[in-house]
């Protein structure tokens, strides 16, 4: 309880850094190593202490580093019951409450999404990365049902296509499903945004056409919806309407901006959504839930049973007194399953769906804040000059001395160094917490994101400050 | 915390069962509905009250019904303050200290499964089925690295070894890997144990040296120490020889029977795990940590990261000022990862090897109290004369009826009849819970499991009497 409210009090650090070696080597008296005899309780309650204490404040109104931040109380309390009640999604028979509870949330994300009643199904599963290896799975097994049997041998070679600003993990699945990566067709983006027919006609390897005469077959195009470090939104109607004309199955990454459907003012960025054959979105990034929290949804119903399905007996008897169709652990890759709903289901009760709505617009109205602050500073530069989409605010601080250098190579050498100093020095200091990485032909950027409410406008000032002070020798 | 007393109660029933439309109907004002608006914070704390209620009790004494059971309060507390942590597991930068801990973890249980020092690798993931799919994914890399960019197009067929007693996430994962679930070569068994020698002259479709006429490539050899059902453990030195003579990957699902390491008096019946290429070992089972906690252990360093990464830059950055070989996200097939690690950390500190060690042969003691019971008793049956190997005890009842009458087709097609009544009887009255199953020619039969340390001879005794009480009339 103590922890909770530090973690909310702005003077309190984020993080108290010791290298690797440092926190092996013990530091008084806090060793990480197991031991054969009982340690007294004493020393467990000193062990809890300290883990908090060499750990990261997520929820601090300062960090700033990643797409999960914030402490969510309601939240937290359903994740403590969960813990308490430990158990497991497969069987009615032993989640009867929390089966419901997935389904209720699961229709309801689908009606906001804009499917129809008679649409969707769908399943939370352990993170975004695996919510879109699921949607590569269920779209291949949709095409070629015979893959389940016979493997990718009996298969055309297939193409995928997403764009370079897209999330890691469409790749990772590929090599994981036995596509293997070069099946993956990276489409490149006009500073922000994949041009919809370029997911053809520019895509690395050539059109469509070009595409069969390579004997790869076009299968699935993953369009995203809030990039993981520029905010962008993919243009989802112009990019639907190329999959209708080509028959393609549409997936739509909306692990990072799903959270924007919550809000009135902003859903509109997500038009097209609705045409989508599948769709991610994560709950524990914009909407605060606590980790880990994230669905799959699919718009075809049954396919997702009858991809994964083995029928185990053992676990799935056909002979049980009770409506079977809500044993639902034959849906997935996993046998156990975390319950990740009950949180989630919780939180939608105490603030209902305006809550949330007003919770993500709380988050963009903090990074339009930024974005203004950084247009009205000379030490400062925006990576857009454009106001943000979602969240996301990248930039550049540029110390004084490359201020008013010419722009080129050796600028941009220097400028690449900057934001790594700056971090490492942040994360001695542990104020304040916020990422920074390169992309294509940006040196190295910080990428400010909001998903915390708890966050005002001072703790913005603050950061940039802080940059500032940490910089300002460099 | 009254919920978690209630919990250890004899007197208090394990469900308060209803079927799906009943709770989805709404029970004395439980809505599950997702409102608009909030709702008020005391309609929240009776919402939690209910959630409880309607669920079932996985840590009563009397909750035989799954592998993972328990309430251990230590865990307990390490997953609340996981929870309160809220983090995530891909960096150094936002998980130093849990990092260190999963280290020291994989670390500890691989110098158990009898590794030496400069071996070994790994990872904690969602569910032993996860680890179970890490093993394929991994062992398919290193023999054929070329899968990760060309995909299964680019191999020969393969094929792969199991029994038909092993967990089915082992053909879920071939299914998924893009193998197909053809590529399984089922081994039968005698009784409970898939002959070595079997793995190859009576495989499915018949010796490696066919398996190589039909173009189907050996490489991979699943062993389950700790079988679901029956508890058996797979001859795995006699396994080795064979894996060793072809050289192929050995892994053993110790998902189950891994917790047996943990005894002096048990640990022997693992032994040959040493030789393993990989192991599935989920502590949320036997050794009772709260769901999920499940480490795939991979004997061949650097494998893990070279077959999933690919060095996302904006997470992963290679400027870092600290040791970025803690960053262990791109050993994943996910991106963000759940903290599973922290509680079984916490409990190891709270009970030491040795206190594992004991708990484990409570577990044991209990199953052969039950075995010696049954033995006396003339309404129970066992499917196996012999004394349990791990936990598992497995027995039909056979009520008045059915007593006496000669062997054969139609006295089986009754006692088939028998497990599902008394279950469903039983889930109504909700005072101890045990699973059923058919297997192979066995009909329905009742699987006993202990890994509650709480469950004491008085639970078994009430168990037997239970079930003789509900069956008495059939
Ligand atoms: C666009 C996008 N998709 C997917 C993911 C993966 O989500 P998770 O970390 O829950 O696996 C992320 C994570 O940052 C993301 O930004
Ligand atoms: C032998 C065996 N392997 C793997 C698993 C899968 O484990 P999990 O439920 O954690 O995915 C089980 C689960 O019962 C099992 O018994």
């Amino acid at each position: 309880m103590d922890y909770i409210f530090k973690s909310n009090e702005r003077s309190s650090k984020i993080l108290d850094f010791h290298h690797p070696h440092q926190l092996k080597e013990g530091l008084e008296g806090f060793s990480l190593d197991l031991p054969d005899h009982p340690e007294p309780l004493e020393q467990i309650l000193v062990d809890c202490r300290d883990t908090l204490k060499y750990g990261v404040k997520t929820g601090h109104p300062r960090f700033f580093n990643q797409l999960s931040s914030g402490l969510d109380l309601v939240g937290l309390a359903g994740q403590w019951l969960t813990s308490t009640a430990n158990t497991n999604m497969f069987t009615y028979e032993v989640s009867p409450v929390f089966l419901l509870m997935e389904e209720v949330l699961l229709k309801k994300m689908q009606s906001i999404v804009g499917w129809c009643e008679e649409e969707g199904d769908g399943i939370f599963c352990p993170g975004g990365a695996v919510s879109n290896l699921y949607s590569l799975l269920v779209a291949r097994y949709d095409f070629y049902p015979e893959v389940k049997t016979k493997g990718m041998c009996a298969l055309p070679r297939l193409a995928l296509f997403t764009s370079e600003h897209s999330h890691y993990s469409v790749r990772k699945a590929a090599a994981v499903l036995g596509m293997g990566s070069d099946s993956v067709q990276v489409v490149p983006c006009d500073e922000r945004y994949p041009s919809p027919e370029g997911l053809f006609v520019r895509g690395q390897r050539g059109s469509t056409k070009e595409q069969k005469g390579n004997g790869l077959v076009p299968f699935y195009v993953n369009a995203t919806a809030g990039t993981t470090v520029y905010g962008a939104f993919d243009p989802l109607t112009a990019i639907a309407d190329v999959c209708d004309r080509h028959k393609l199955w549409l997936h739509v990454d909306a692990a990072w901006g799903g959270g924007l459907l919550m809000s009135r003012r902003h859903q509109g960025k997500l038009q097209g959504i609705e045409r989508a054959s599948s769709v991610t979105w994560n709950p524990h990034k914009l909407m605060g839930a606590p980790l880990q929290c994230s669905a799959i949804l699919i718009k075809k119903r049954g396919l997702l049973q009858e991809c994964n399905q083995l029928c185990a007996e053992y676990l799935f008897q056909s002979d049980k007194h009770y409506d079977i169709s809500y044993d639902t652990g034959d849906k997935t890759i996993q046998c156990g399953r975390h319950v990740d709903v009950f949180k989630l289901w919780l939180m939608w009760k105490a603030k209902g769906s305006e809550g949330f709505g007003s919770q993500v617009n709380k988050c963009l109205e903090n990074a339009e804040y930024l974005f203004k602050q950084l247009q009205r500073r000379a030490d400062f530069k925006l990576v857009f000059e454009s106001k943000p989409e979602h969240s996301n605010v990248c930039f550049w601080y540029l110390p004084p001395s490359l201020r008013g250098l010419p722009p080129g190579p050796d600028t941009n050498r220097r400028l690449h160094e900057v934001a790594p100093q700056i971090k490492a020095k942040m994360m001695e200091e542990g104020t304040t917490l916020i990422g920074y990485q390169p992309l294509g032909s940006n040196v190295n950027f910080f990428r400010c994101v909001f998903s915390n409410p708890a966050t005002q406008h001072e703790d913005v000032d603050f950061l940039l400050e802080e940059i500032a002070r940490l910089g300002s020798n460099l």
